[in-house]
């Protein structure tokens, strides 16, 4: 057995903490695989917190400076599970400037300066891995990078958001109010006091970034990504979606039509019969389309400090492979297309509309002469329940552009007395 | 761009086209990834098949003798889709003794000579790769063998058998019968003439034998795998299961007791609620539970041309790879145990069993005698239809080990006049 690859971790909250376990819970089998040991010696953490019994326990050092793990010449990677932009992204350049290899799951900083930092990593010819900064426990990265290589994915559709996947399920399958799902996600733990990165998509538009560069090899900043939350959404769209065969969950999406591509997170109706309708709870689930394999989907939980640090401890072994084998600087995707957006008029969905109307006759008609000007077909119409003075209506429409949805949205706003409700597209079978 | 690695083909059936196809629809995609082009130059077929359209289309070199491909020096990776145990195996061990890295999705042989030839590309320092082995376009192999190498694996259950999940679905959602699912799977072309690997569960079994030594490092036989298949499953037994909340699906799984395993194949009544229960059609899912990440699915088309093609060029560009950094002979799966199987008494389920017993007062009262004898709760029962003379009743149990299963049998054969119709096992929520 060959001496032990040492490891400074960048912070000691839960995921750090699971990073311990599972070094500790799975030592034989990783040293098994790597050839020797790996252990984390040092871990930086702010002199106001207090991890004494940890430290004792894992037999290791607490640190208050970062220099005390980068210039440590006995430590070869560095784990950073601080979260945040900074310190985090200064910290993660020093260590890579110093050396050092790194592992983080940082997806807020990875979907703002992941190329700056992964340009970073190839110059000093280190390694920059980041597995669970996307669907924590699901190895979806390493998926696209390796097995997917020698396909051409032609769509991602992911539930990367695991507390507004919780929620939903809730407004769903026990037809709670958005208030009270909220709550009630809040209290398990599963949505922090403010969940505005969460229920607002940012969260998962983060994600989208960062496989959008997997996917296509396109590196897209947040203003790209199209989010729409769930913030707000109404209980009787999503049991009006229920009652036609759909289930309406956060989808984050990135597309490609022909040599462009288009990212966005929204609220989107799932047929009932497809796989990522089934997806419940917390848990998290991405689904490729691609020309070679099909469609294919990877799920499990998309958070928690043991599935995170699984995949942060996978990147770890990955990283001692290749220091053994010399094979630095090799980027984690290395697959790299020029950048380009697919336009509003050539990105086409099925729509769903919901609307409240004045009950009276003729009303309909408006609706559909906008709708017929526009170019565009009704699938399925249903008129829900009406207060004797409005009447709400729904509709499914034939494929439509975004362009043309804008169209009808503004000729509902400038020529009707309707309220537009709610409008979400509708995932095909 | 470098010269282009060599690949010979040995058969040219419709998996084998498929690789064409995928090498030349991603080509620009493959070269930008291994930084060189992957041309296959020859293939081996039979001298009464005619493939010169193909050969022609390809621009590739047929031949007849194997010599021909494995003491061309020019050739580096040698793909074998041939299917069946011999020439194939002879053919791999050829092919790796003149000192080509092989690439194979023969389930029949791996399961049944894979270490054999695993230990022989070792000693050739060259590489062998069998993704497509298990579940076709699901790239399960390397993410057990990579992502997971971080985790302990405690059990993986798998529908890797497409054939027999198309019947079941049919019998489920339509009501069809056995025979008739069956004759419409044949009709369909996911079912051959002579069904017997797909509906008895030999090709799962190979599948449990392959996945068994990349989950635990424990290498089983066939005889060690616990088979049962579908052959005549009551259609009156799927719809009692339904209405019980489960759905029978054909099962392979493989599951740690303490540092023993146990694999079996078998028709399996799973809750709805569970991620297996959503895998329709010839869709194929493997669903593995493990310490670190908890619960994990993998999920994707099991077998055809394109899918399967796929997984063969990834370990294709896999291979190219570690030619590339001269890291030759590691074995597909490192991970090795010390083999040990699992006591029948020590290995436990909860399960479905269906009697059918004269109508009569006092039955039912024998078999709850049989049942408190043994030490066995019921946990559901349900009187089924009767006929005024026969009465057909099911049991689902509490947790039981397969030595009181063995005891219950046989108390029912000696001691009753039940026929016991079928006994299956059922999941855990």
């Amino acid at each position: 057995m060959e001496k032990p690859v040492k490891v400074g971790l960048l912070g000691l909250g839960v995921v750090g903490t699971g990073v311990l376990e599972i070094l500790s819970d799975h030592q034989n089998k990783i040293e098994k695989s790597i050839g020797c040991p790996l252990a984390v010696t040092k871990a930086l953490i702010r002199p106001t917190e207090d991890k004494a019994a940890i430290a004792e326990k894992y037999d290791l050092q607490l640190v208050h400076e970062l220099s005390d793990i980068i210039e440590d010449p006995e430590i070869d990677i560095v784990v950073e599970v601080m979260g945040r932009i900074e310190p985090a992204k200064t910290f993660i350049a020093e260590a890579l400037k110093a050396g050092k290899h790194v592992v983080t799951a940082n997806k807020d900083l990875l979907a703002q300066h992941g190329s700056e930092l992964a340009s970073l990593a190839h110059e000093q010819k280190r390694n920059l891995y980041y597995e669970a900064s996307v669907a924590g426990g699901i190895p979806i990265l390493r998926t696209i990078a390796n097995s997917l290589a020698a396909d051409d994915i032609t769509e991602v559709l992911g539930i990367v958001n695991g507390t507004t996947n919780y929620m939903l399920t809730k407004m769903v399958t026990e037809q709670m109010s958005y208030d009270v799902a909220l709550k009630q996600a809040q209290e398990l733990g599963f949505a922090e006091s403010d969940p505005t990165n969460d229920v607002d998509g940012i969260d998962a538009a983060y994600k989208m970034v960062i496989l959008s560069k997997f996917a296509f090899g396109m590196t897209i900043t947040m203003d790209q990504v199209k989010v729409k939350g769930i913030r707000g959404l109404a209980s009787e769209d999503v049991s009006m979606a229920d009652s036609l065969g759909y289930t309406v969950k956060l989808i984050g999406s990135t597309k490609k039509t022909g040599d462009s591509i288009s990212a966005e997170v929204g609220p989107v109706l799932v047929p009932n019969t497809h796989p990522l309708a089934s997806i419940h709870n917390e848990f998290n689930a991405v689904f490729v389309k691609s020309s070679g394999i099909g469609e294919s989907m990877y799920y499990g939980p998309g958070a928690g400090a043991r599935p995170t640090a699984t995949s942060i401890v996978a990147d770890l072994m990955t990283i001692v492979n290749k220091i053994q084998l010399g094979t630095l600087g090799h980027r984690f995707s290395e697959y790299t297309q020029p950048t380009k957006l697919t336009a509003p008029e050539e990105s086409f969905s099925k729509y769903f509309l919901s609307l409240e109307m004045p009950d009276e006759t003729g009303q309909f008609l408006q609706l559909a002469e906008i709708m017929a000007n526009a170019g565009v077909g009704f699938e399925q119409v249903v008129q829900g329940k009406s207060d004797g003075k409005k009447a709400r209506v729904v509709v499914i429409t034939h494929q439509l552009s975004e362009t043309m949805l804008a169209t009808i949205k503004k000729e509902i706003a400038e020529k009707t007395n309707f309220d537009l409700l709610a409008s979400m597209k509708v995932m095909e079978g």
